[in-house]
Parts: structure tokens; sequence; C-alpha cells
């Protein structure tokens, strides 16, 4: 029995292991991005009926594993993490996060970036003194607005 | 007399206001991008004699605050901030972090995306649905060798 | 000189004291609802130069006052309170959040309602029992999609 | 055997998934709102003997199970929630409740809106741009008075 | 000028040492407990006009201080305090609160008792083995009731 | 095998609803305070061999956990608890501390009542406008002394 | 004006340094120990009113600092403090503070040693292969008694 | 299979109380102080092959626990305890602290009192008025040198 | 089964007590150093195929537990801990730490030493007064250029 | 008037930009070396009269300022900073702490690194793929003994 959505998270991820399958691959089976097709299988999205059974397949999962990712998950994980690249994404909004804040006010005014109605694109920027890490970023403005 | 950096970040910023200048303006002066001049006006940054100059003459700081402007600085800030704009950054690196994680490992093998060998964009994305923040991070990979 | 926004809200606190104003009259002169008026007042909304000229005259802002209540202030407060009302507040969420996360999903799907695309109305509700306070708050539903 | 109140809400969840069962055919079945229903069901109302064996039914719960649905819990839950919709929850409270606080004062004088004697209220509000959330909170004002 | 609630209570405690004051002094004055007296002049309580003017006389407050005893205070302290006369009344309830929360449940069922319809009596036991303090809370029960 | 005091504070209230026991009616057995006896069976008082046997009887516990009941056990929880019930008892310290401190010490001078000489005693105090919880703690007086 | 007990505090502590006084002289001048006497400097315990006027001449203090020495104070000091000497002192608890609790249950049993009556005893111990600090605690062993 | 160092001192623990042994016991049969013997069967010390063959044999340990009292363990606990016995420990360093400091500081300078060179000493001190618990620390003392 | 990380290295350490193997024996069979192959075993860096089996057939691990080997861990450990010898090199940096930092400045003007372009040794420093432990730290300096 | 160390210490980092001071010009004139002089400068250790005296000449210091240089300060800051420099430093010991302690055990038995009797060297490495920061810690090693 798979008690929950954190023990069918760890299913996954050993499964993936086992079968040498990568991220890319299970994101062209299920033709969306390998960002959201990560975060899904990691418990932070809901995935459809169809989606949830190809990725059942994939990873030989069961009925009731098939189920669960179908539900809402409580997404999102607490405070500042120390695992040292996830510490440095944290670390870039620690000390670029203010002129991020005013640049965005600047162009747009009050309101915020959505975290919703948003994207992401993480890749590979090949440069001559060493490749770096290229990620986007888009997500909708959406204004505070008097009332 | 200018006591510490922080009251130096908030004479500019009253300064900034009063005198109806725009981040952009200050970066042009500089020759600088508008993300690594709002982030050195805050305190992030450390400034050349001549940088300081400038943005001590466009913001009539003193001799004591252009001075300020060329030390090395306590960076950063702590935690996860309640701020709705920033919050909504932090979030999508609590929903999306572990994801980044795991495709940058597939990617590059173990290691990090400096933080400090890293350039940051930040623009306004025309759309008809509403227009987006567009945020480009990039970002030196920096693999882990055993020694 | 006004150091702060929180000194200015300060500012507005002592003022409104001291002229017996209620926050219905501030808002009355606005054309606002109460309850925009009152969070902007304490600092958690911007205002336009039109609204911002109207409450400096309403509480004898300098200048400056009236520049700071135009600017994209830093937004919410950290934490749970411990003061009773505010508290309260808090209490409903924790005990009922669960089920409020629930009953949203089985409604709408994965998503979440906006906190920024958001009114709220706080009002008397007579009872013979004793009167009772009633919220209403209003949100746009926003969903998370596949991408 | 159900070693805990924690166990029991975790079997409720995965009989739910199991049996399509929606929590407005729940609430029926008791014949109160879904939102008194729900929040009972996730560990946080105690029910009567006759609303637990209607529920030990609908899940099909062992007699143990249905014991514990009639004790008193230990309600609530800790802090605030990074799952983003229970969090834009809390940043309503972070951002307005300051101006709730006031609101309430300037309508009753000192005192709170009570979490107990109090009802919720979670619906769809239709709407051209987009549907929204409509929640009503109606709360007892309970005033402090001198002794 | 009075910036603050808590700089008008430093006023108060310390003409409270220079006059020589006992708090059943000023809640004699009052016609109120000295609990609630002690409390309201601790920023706790919000006072009337007259109970402000009495307790001005009294500390030879200025308008402005009066005017503050008369506004709805931010209540309450955080956390659990290091001062050991405050920790031993923590640590009550920190050893028998869980015995607390069972008996009253056995006694009335699902609720709690208010801490805002609430009065608080503390005074001198003799006792021959060495004195000692008693206090008497008394709380209206308010239940939790379906709805 | 009973691991922990934690696994057999567990047992005791599983055993307590099966049999339909109120805390009452175990105190009657001890010839103790109900007060007293349940923070006993809760894990927060050391019982004495004849107590233990008696409590053992009337749970069915094990000769291991009769022995557990023998042992001086870790006391206390952490921290302020968010469950409401026992919020309140901690937001009365919260709110009236302050004036409990002052008050203990304009009557006994400086010291502390102590958490250890101490007794409590919950109870029903009936009201027409509703009854009331009505607690009466009882600590001995501790002075401090110049050494 | 000595606006708290806080600044008494530092101005004690300047005070000693510019009249070069070592504690033990303060301790002679009030006939007490060491220990009591610097605690009671540094805030932690109240004075009479004979003991307050002879350390208010050691050190120049004002009516109103002389004044602040006879009240209760808030005693005491948040968390565990990181001064290295501050520091080893709360990690020989750390360390050794379950083998205390076990060795004074083991003579004693259920209870607690009084922090209150209480005395304490800082000296050097001369040692061939480096002096030592030695101290010594006594306290009251208090009884948990069942009631 | 005895999988961590806890999981040995709660095998400790439980066989302690089956076969009725005291601290003292065990200090005798190791021909060290009860203190030193009671700290490492918690886990805060490394035993020689010697001594843990001795404790393996009192306590009837396995092969493999006999090992894990070998092995140098992660010493300490964290933060301020909330069991009562434990936490009046830490308020007398709350409390006594600063005066601690102070007067180590007055008689030797600069440098602190070693955790790690030390020796503790825990007894009753027969007393007519109650009697009391007398702790004896001694630890050598580590002056700071320039470099 | 190995079900995650963690217990791979409790495994790991397990069996290093049973067999009796040094540190630096698994890190000669690598053929790297005995940092890094400590930090590696203990889940801190990521191995090839062939340091994963060779590690595998000292320690006798599963194929499962050979793949978690190659798997790019979670790394790093939260916070300050208590344990003496890792609380006195957080000490170190504690009261160093900004000596370093102005010291590094001096040199090499903003920036950082690199924490994953970085090489440690551990050894012993032979000294009659007592041998000490030596610990070399180099990282690659990574300068901040402005964009 | 210098009210405290924190303040000295403000003044001296603002007279060391202004006179263009090295830290390397203040140890070669105190005759130490770099790490303990700048350590000291900053109030984390205390100085002679003669070493007060000099360094109160380099930063034209009040008297009392040279006073404020001779008393023994309240060491170390706390937690772990989130300046980028300050945090690799952490990083290191939160990455690689388990294994310095593993390696100092097998190389020393059961004990500690001192942080007292320990000296402290930063200085360049110069290397073709970028010059590096290397850093040697030296600390007596402090063995645990039983008593």
């Amino acid at each position: 029995m798979v008690k929950s959505r954190e023990e069918l998270t760890n299913k996954i991820m050993i499964a993936k292991v086992e079968k040498g399958l990568t991220w890319k691959q299970v994101a062209d089976a299920l033709g969306q991005s390998k960002e959201w097709t990560t975060a899904a299988c990691l418990g932070q999205m809901q995935m459809s009926k169809e989606q949830a059974e190809i990725v059942g397949k994939l990873f030989d999962l069961s009925e009731e594993g098939i189920a669960w990712l179908q539900t809402a998950p409580y997404k999102g994980s607490a405070g500042v993490p120390h695992d040292p690249l996830l510490y440095r994404l944290n670390e870039v909004l620690s000390v670029y996060g203010g002129a991020i804040k005013e640049l965005i006010h600047e162009e747009f005014g009050d309101g915020i970036m959505s975290a919703i109605d948003f994207t992401l694109n993480v890749e590979r920027e090949e440069n001559p003194a060493g490749d770096r890490v290229k990620m986007i970023w888009s997500g909708k403005f959406l204004p505070y607005k008097p009332f």
C-alpha cells in the first residue's frame, strides 16, 4: 500500500535509478516540458488521468500510486535549504531580491510576478570559459488595484 | 555623518524619490546593467572609485558616503521574506527547486550553478493575455571533483 | 524628515487620534473602500499622486510624506501574531485551512485563490444572540497548467 | 489497530480517493455544511455517535476508528504553511490584518471576532473575467470588559 | 511627544516608582480590580475617557498620553519568557496543559475556556508552611457547534 | 514491548476510550485529585508502586508498563501550542503575565510562585449567562534572598 | 534620565571601568558574596534601600538610578549564548544534563534542584597542570508530591 | 540488530529498570565516578574495550551493542529543555551567567573554563531546612593568547 | 531494500565498525584523499561507477546500495551543531569570521573563497606542549564582477 | 561618549576607511599576526594596555575607547550568516563536518580541537588556474578522559 504522496515520490526516485530513465525521456512520453514533468513526478503538480497512466507504466506503479498522481498535492518545501546547489538559488534572491523588486515596480508599477501562471526553462549555455546554467523564468505580471 | 552602509542605502532611496531618478538612468550613467547597478546602490556590490563618484554626484552624497560605496559590503538578507513580490520568487524555488536540482545534475553531473560568476536580466515580455515578467539567470556551472 | 515608510505610518496613526478621523471618512474622501484605504494608509498599498495628496491634506503630511505614499512598499508582516484579534484570524486558517484547500480543489481543480486580484469586505452582522463580524473574501481562481 | 487520530485521517483520505467520494456527498449524508464536515473528517472537530457512525459506513472504518471520531481532537496546525494555496490565505492576513483590526475596533470597540462561535462558507463566484473563490467568515464579536 | 504605546508604558512605570504608588491605589481610584487595572496600565486593555483621565492625573500624563490610553492596543507578548516568575507560569501549562484539556472536555465537551470573557484574581494564601500565591481564573466555556 | 513512556501514554489513551473510563474514576481509584491523576497518566508525574499497580489494572497494562509508571519522566512540552483550548491558556499569560508579575512582587517582594510545590483545581462554575471554567492555582511563594 | 534597567546596567559597567573597581570591592562594601553582588549589579536581583544607596555611592548613580536598583527586575537572558565562556557552561548541561537528572532522581526521587533557594560560588582551584575554575552550586531539593 | 547509538541507550534504560540496577552500582563495577559512568551509558562518552565489556555484561548487551559503546558518539543535546529539573539548571546560567563571566575574567583574565578537561560531582547536602543538591564543577582555565 | 541515502550511510557506518576498517584504508583502495573519501561515504559526494563498486565490495553493499552511491546527493546539514567537536569548528567562524572576511577582501577584493573548487586536509601536528589538529583549507578565489 | 564595544568597533571601521590603513599595517605596529589583530580590533579579543594605546593612536580613539579595548568582550556572533563569503565557510563545515569529526577521532580518539589554544593563518596561494585562498587552522587536541 502507498501510504502517502511522499512515499510515492520515493518509489519513483528508486524506479528511475533502477530503470536508468532520464527526466527528458519521461517528459517526451508525456509531451510536456522536462521542467513541469520533473516537478509533477516529485509531487508538486497534479496529473490528468492520461498523464498519470503514462507515468505509471514507465515506473511500474500500482493502481493506488496512479490514483495519487491525480490528487492535488501539498506543494513546496519549507525555509532555505542547505544543499549547496539549492542554497545558491536562494542566495541569488538574498543578494539580488531587492534589485528585482525595484526593477519590476519601475517597469510595471505595484504588483507581483505570478508563480502560478508561470513557466520555467533550464538549459546548458555553452561558453569557452566554462559552460553555464541558464534559467528562464516567465510569470504573468499581476497588478494590485484599489477597490 | 553616515554611520553605516544601511544608513547610506536609506539616503540613496530618499534622494532617488526626491530627484525623480530611475535605476535605468543611474545604470546608463555608470555604463553597467540596471540589475548590477541597482544591487550595488542597495549595498550588495562594491564600486570602484570612478563608479562611486558618479553615483555620489547623482545622489548628492558626502565624501564619506562615496567612501562607503567602495567598501566590500556584508551582502544578502536572511530567510524567506513576506513581501508578496519577494515571496513569489522564493515560492518558485520552494515548488520547482527539486526539479531544477534534478535537471542540472542530469545535464552536468554533480556540482552547482555559481551565484558569483553570475548575471541576471529582468525584462518585460509582451503578451496579449497580459504582459509577463521575464528573468534570465546565467551562472557558471562549477563541478565537484574528487581530490 | 521622514526616514522610512514605518515612521510615516506612525505619523498617520497619531494624526488620526488627534484629529478624531475615522477610516470611513478617509475612504470617502478617496472614493475607495474602507478596507483598501486603511491598508494603504498602514503602508500596504501604493497610492496614485491624486490619492496621496488627498490623504496628505487630511493628515497634514509634508511633501516628503506625500512622496512616500506613492512608492511601492515592502508589504506584509512576519509569522503568526500574538494580538488576540489577529491571532483568531490565523487560528481560523490553522483549524479550517485543510478543509478550505480540499473544497477549492474539489470545485476548481489544482490552483489557488489569488491574494493580489482580491477584494475584502468587513462588516457588522446584526444578530439577537450578539452581533457578529462578517468578512467576505473574493479572489480570482488561478489554475496551475502543465507547460 | 488505529494508533492515532492522524492515522485515521490518512485512512479517510485514501478511502475517499478509492471510493470516488466528494466532500459534498459526505456532508449531505451528515446533514451538515461541507465546510464543517470536511474539517471534522480531517480531525479538527468532534463528532456525535450518530455522525461518527454515518461517516464510518461511508469510509468503511473499524469500530476503533468510529470511536476516534467521537473524541475531542488536538486541533490546528503550526505556523505559516508553504503550500501555495494555504500560503495565499495567510498572506491576506499578513497584508490586510492591520486594516481588519482597525476596522473591527472602529465598528465594535475593543474585542475580537470569535473563532469558536464561527461559521465558514466557501463557494464559486462566477465572473466573466475568470471565476473567483468567495469565502464568507462569520464570527461573534466578543468584547473585552473591565472587571 | 509620546511616539508609541510602549513609550507610554515606560513613562507610567517610571512615574509609579517616583510617586511611590501601588497598583492597588490606582485600581481603587478607578473602581476596578487591581488585575484589570494593572493590565490596562501596561498597555493590554483599552480605557474609557473617564478612566484615562483618572490615570492621567495619577501619573501626570500629557493630553497625548491620555489619548493613547483610549486606543485599542496591540495586546500580548511573544513566546515563552525567561524571567523566572513568568517562566513558572508557563511551566504549569507545559506540565499540566494536557490534563487541563482532558478535564475540560470531560466536563463540558468540545470547546474552549474564553480568554476574552475572562476574569483573574491574584491573592496571598496564608499558610504555616510558607504563604502561597493563589490565582483564580474564570472564563466562559465556549462550545464548538456543527454548522 | 513498551519502548518509551510516550508509547505507554498512547496505550493508556486508547484503553480509556475502549473501556469508557473517566479521569474521575481513575482518580477515585487512586484516592488522589483528578488533576494530579490525569497529569500522572499522561506521563508528567512519577507514581509509587501501589499507585502504578492500581492504574495498571484499570488499563490492563503489562508488567513493563507498570514499571514505566514508576520512573521519573521527562516532563513538559515545548513552546506555545496551536490547539485552541491550550492556546487560550497561553494567551492569558501573554496578556496578563506582566500584571501578574507586578502584583506578586507588590504583595510578596522579589521571588516566584513555585510550580513544584503547587496544586491545581479545574471545575465548572455555573452561571446563567453560560457556565464558566474555573481554575485555581496555588503555589508556594519562594523568595530570592541575598547570599 | 535613566530610561530602563538595561541602561542603568550599562552605566554601572562604564563607571566600573573608569573607577577601576572590582566586583569583590563592591561585594565587601555590601557585606554580601561577590556572586550575588555581581548578579544584582547586572540587573538580576532586587536590592534593599540600604544596599542600593551603597552601590549608588560607589558608582555615582543618580537618585533615579538608586530607585531602579530597588525594583524587582525582569531576570534572565534568552537561549544559548555564543560567547565562548558562556557557551561552555551551557555545553556542560548539554552533555551531562541527562546524567545529572538521573543522579538527582536516584538520590532524591522525583523533583528538582531549586534555582531560587540557591547559592553559587566561583573560585580558583590551584593545580600544577594549570589552575582550574571551581564552581559550587547549592540548591534546595523540591519534591513533586501527589495532591 | 542495534541500528543506532540512540537505540542502544533505550535498551540500556529498559534493562536498568528491569534489573533494578543503580548508576552507582554500574560505576562501582567500572571503577569510575557515577557522573562519568552515567554520561557514558547515556551515549555522551566513548568507552574502552574493557569498560564496554563490563557494561555489556551488566545490561546483557549484544556484541554489536558492545561495539557501539566503543565508538566516539555525537554528543550533546540541542537548545534549552522544558523538563523542569533540566530547565532549572539552564535558568541558573540565564540568571547568573553574566556574573560568572565577570568573576572568571576578574580572577583569570580573558579565557574560558574548559568543558572537556572537566569533572563533575553531584551529591546530597544535608540541611535541617531541607536537604540540598550540591554540584561541584571543575574545569581547567584556558586563556586566550595573542599570536 | 535500501530506502534512502541516509539508510545507506547507516549501513556503511555499521559495516565499518564490524569489519574494523579505517577511513584511510577505504581512501587507499579508492586512490583518493581520506577527506574526500570519508565525505563521499557519508553521503556528501557522488561516486563514479568504479568508485562505487570498490566501496561496495569493502562494505558488502547490495547492487541497490552501489547504485545509490552514484547519485548526486542532497548535501550538507542544517544550522550549528551541538556536538562539542563540531561546535568548536563553528565557533572559530563565529569568533574569527569577521577577521577572515576583512583579510580576504584586503588581499583579493570583493568575492568569495569557493566551497566547490575546494580541497581539505586534516592532519596531526606534533607538539611537545600537546599535539595539535592542523587543517588546511584551499578554495579558489571567485571575484564579483560588474555586468 | 562610547556607549558600547559595538559602537567602538564602528568607530574603528570608519577611521580605517578615512585613514586608508590596512589590517597588516595595524598588525605590524602591534607586532602580532594580522589575523589576531583584526579579530581584536573587531571586538573579539582583549588587548593589553600597551596594545590598546598603540591601536588608540592609529585610529585616534578617546581614553574611554582605549579602556574598552582592554576589557574582556562578549565574543562570537549568532547562527549561520547569509553574507556569501561567510556562508561558504559555514558550508564547508556543513558538507565536510562529519568527515572532519570521523578523521580527528580516527587519529586522536575521543576529544576536540581547541578553539581557544588556536591559531589561524589566511593567505594567497598562487595558481595558474586562478589564485586560491589558503587557510591553516591549528588547535590543540584536548582529549575527553574518564574521571
